[in-house]
């Protein structure tokens, strides 16, 4: 009797609000497969105008092509609109940074663009709607937040390397500075010209001009290609010890789970101990 | 008695019909050891031809060489007849994707050709012939199936390096597009760009004509580098972690088969405690 | 009171003589958390100062950079007298290769510098300040470490690559030195051409040159690039495993800490026998 | 009284025959530790003598080189004659591949060159002198040992890996030979093109080159990147897994070696139900 009256009570009050009715269709439409996979067909739609923009196509094409971009748009409104009505507490909406990078992307895409100078920075934003991918793929989403994660474990070495860097920069632009100021004029530059030397991008070039004016800078680049390399594969060692670890001891642990343990054992011998002592 | 009576049956039958008896012939042509060797020869013996071919060779060795290739042709006929053959049931010989393949580089070679443009068609094709080590040195089929299956576990990784590279491409073919056509006319090249960046391949001289004009662009260039060099490590460090798993499994359970389990010494102190309080 | 008359020594004690009183203070200023930071702030401070150096600054601006330095090296004076005068037995303070450092940069930027030709030398005394972020933070100090531990046990793998790489240049300068002087002159030089062969940088005009001579010689290049291929991937693996090693025998001393060994229950199990015997 | 008479016979023996004694101190001299200590000092010691020979040294020096040279040589000849003399049972000297290349080296460098001809020939044999380096010093001999046993468990993947440069090698003389012949003439030529391409040096001039004829040439570059990369991380990775596994192995015994396994607590067990039973 009694859930047959608040049965009703909920039904009568769903008559009189359209709002929770609405929101829960909401719901069912932002976790509906369907619904999933068709913005992200969208997405991908929207990445291919993005590409399209970049060829030289006849203006007929290109009308086209802009008028299905601001149909992206409004899609992307509509669906991000949706998924903030679908939300219970509207302040959890904000909570998550996907959710407020989508929001930022989609609306300064809505805003009129007339003037030509901006046409090019709003080309621009749209480009990170492709972005997006990643934040309404979950698999997309997990993977990065596993490699944001790896990132403050490497905090030490960067620093180590950035010192490095800094250090090798300062003598380079205080000594080759007048050799060729290209690579070497000030310190900013000279840590770009670094980095050059670390992909071996042209590297023995940039060695043999200072060579010919300092005959043992030989040794300044292969101190400084040494403790990079060697820097750098310590880097990725670490990444590469800390992710088997953590695979190891989840590996540990589910080989064991259904096994009774040692600990477990010792407690069975112990009590067969006080059976025999009785 | 019963017995001798289907085996009379057997081998009267087999007097019947002429193609059981071959058909074990052929099985047994398949499965020998120096059959294998010689084909596995004659597909050495065909690369050498293929490479002969490459060689500005007088037309004399030229004819020796093209009969060869027809005898090679003719050979590899020969051999995929019998092993189809050889097959009990013929459904199950298209089920395997490797005779699939040697059907087709067979019979597509067998097709005579007079037309001089096809005659380049005609020897790619035959290039192929070369694969064919890899359907018949069982290893290397092993080898490659366990590379291919290693992919799928590398899809998400690869769809995040694709949507860099897109995002990247999208706005180096909308900014450098009119600084250098050959590099960034539109997306496509400038993918094209971008991996070469990525190998390191002449970045530098990439990078310093486009900061010619827009002076903080090596903030794209690095930020694309530290991206995908940051990615590609993870693909490379998720493979070590997959097949270091998989090997540290097996591994376990063979240190682990000869031993009794944990499980087997809780069972019988178990039954030690049944034995007690009796 | 007994506690108290030796208080009351103490006490006079330290009425008597400033000296401790004033240790004790410095102990706790080294110690103290906000004044590391801050001594961590003016070595980046002086790390900026060196790069503005290298700017092109006006002169006015380059006076106060200048006046800055010189507060900078007062201040390190100040900071290292402090932690010289903290330590309680002083010759423990120059145990520490880290102090000894220290006071060296120090002390050497302190020397008054009047010849425009040893300024240039004073500049690049003062950029290993920057070093001094490692002596100041001990978390880089433990990387270091833990990084120039693992080079002796590369040791051997060192020492056969630089036999091949001596090898490769002797028969390099020895055959080569005729066809390109710049290149394969000498030895040393060979050596520097050789390690530019390793990198990959532009190695295949190297090798076209002298293949023009010795149509061969690719032959010299190929299995140079093997060989030190081969011993670099060598190296590295051995420092991955060596590194896991000890990460795995730490793990599985965690893992098992607090559970009972199969000792233990050897052991208990022996006592239960004892007991049945009885 | 019996050992003093064989002794005495011993005496006796040894004062009769010279030969015996003198291996007997052969023997000591070649296992002394300061005899190893110089031939490995004197091993260096003509390594820089090949080093001094590529300078061009004024003609006093070079007869002083050249003397000391002479003054090795012989060392040489003695060192591995004492070697040998030290050897009980002289067959098995030449059962160690490092005896006969030591015997081998020293031997070619012995006979005496008056031909301007062979002097180049003879100084490349004197080169390999620097390997003996590596037969002397034990723990570089155990090293190579072991990175020779790593290569057949890398046998099918360098096959497939040469598998696929041969067929990229075969398309890209076929098709691209009338563009460029420098890089594409014949199979031969292709291969080194194509290793060149897997080092990443000019690839893109290369594929610019072949892109201007053929506009879809780029996947015939970026297909064979793809494979070579994978086939050879999966080379790298097979190498580390079996390292690391080996090692683990022995890591596990290690561990394990003074702990009684669990086997041994299933047969205490059992013995412990057999008492009850009784």
């Amino acid at each position: 009797m009694f859930i047959l009256v608040t049965d009703g009570v909920q039904a009568m009050q769903e008559k009189l609000s359209w709002y929770p009715r609405m929101q829960r269709r909401f719901i069912q439409l932002k976790n509906n497969r369907f619904f999933e996979l068709f913005v992200i067909g969208i997405i991908i739609f929207s990445a291919l105008l993005i590409g399209a923009h970049t060829y030289n196509i006849p203006p007929i094409y290109l009308k086209i092509v802009t008028i299905l971009d601001v149909g992206v748009t409004i899609f992307f409104f509509v669906e991000i609109t949706i998924r903030f009505l679908a939300e219970e507490n509207k302040k959890d909406f904000f909570k998550s940074g996907w959710n407020i990078f989508d929001t930022l992307v989609v609306t300064v895409s809505l805003i009129p663009i007339d003037d030509s100078e901006m046409v090019l920075l709003a080309r621009l934003v749209r480009i990170f709607r492709v972005l997006r991918m990643v934040s309404v793929i979950p698999e997309l989403r997990i993977l990065l937040n596993s490699l944001l994660k790896a990132l403050p474990q490497l905090g030490y070495v960067v620093m180590l390397m950035f010192i490095i860097f800094y250090i090798y920069a300062a003598i380079g632009s205080t000594i080759f500075s007048k050799i060729n100021p290209e690579l070497w004029r000030d310190i900013s530059i000279s840590l770009l010209t670094l980095f050059r030397v670390m992909t071996f991008e042209d590297w023995t070039d940039v060695m043999y001009e200072t060579m010919a004016v300092y005959s043992f800078s030989w040794l300044y680049y292969l101190s400084f290609i040494f403790l990079t390399t060697f820097a750098f594969l310590n880097m990725v060692i670490g990444i590469v010890v800390n992710v088997m670890e953590e695979e190891n001891r989840k590996a540990y642990v589910e080989q064991h789970k259904d096994e009774p343990t040692i600990s477990d054992l010792h407690a069975e011998i112990q009590e067969l101990k006080r059976l025999l002592q009785k």
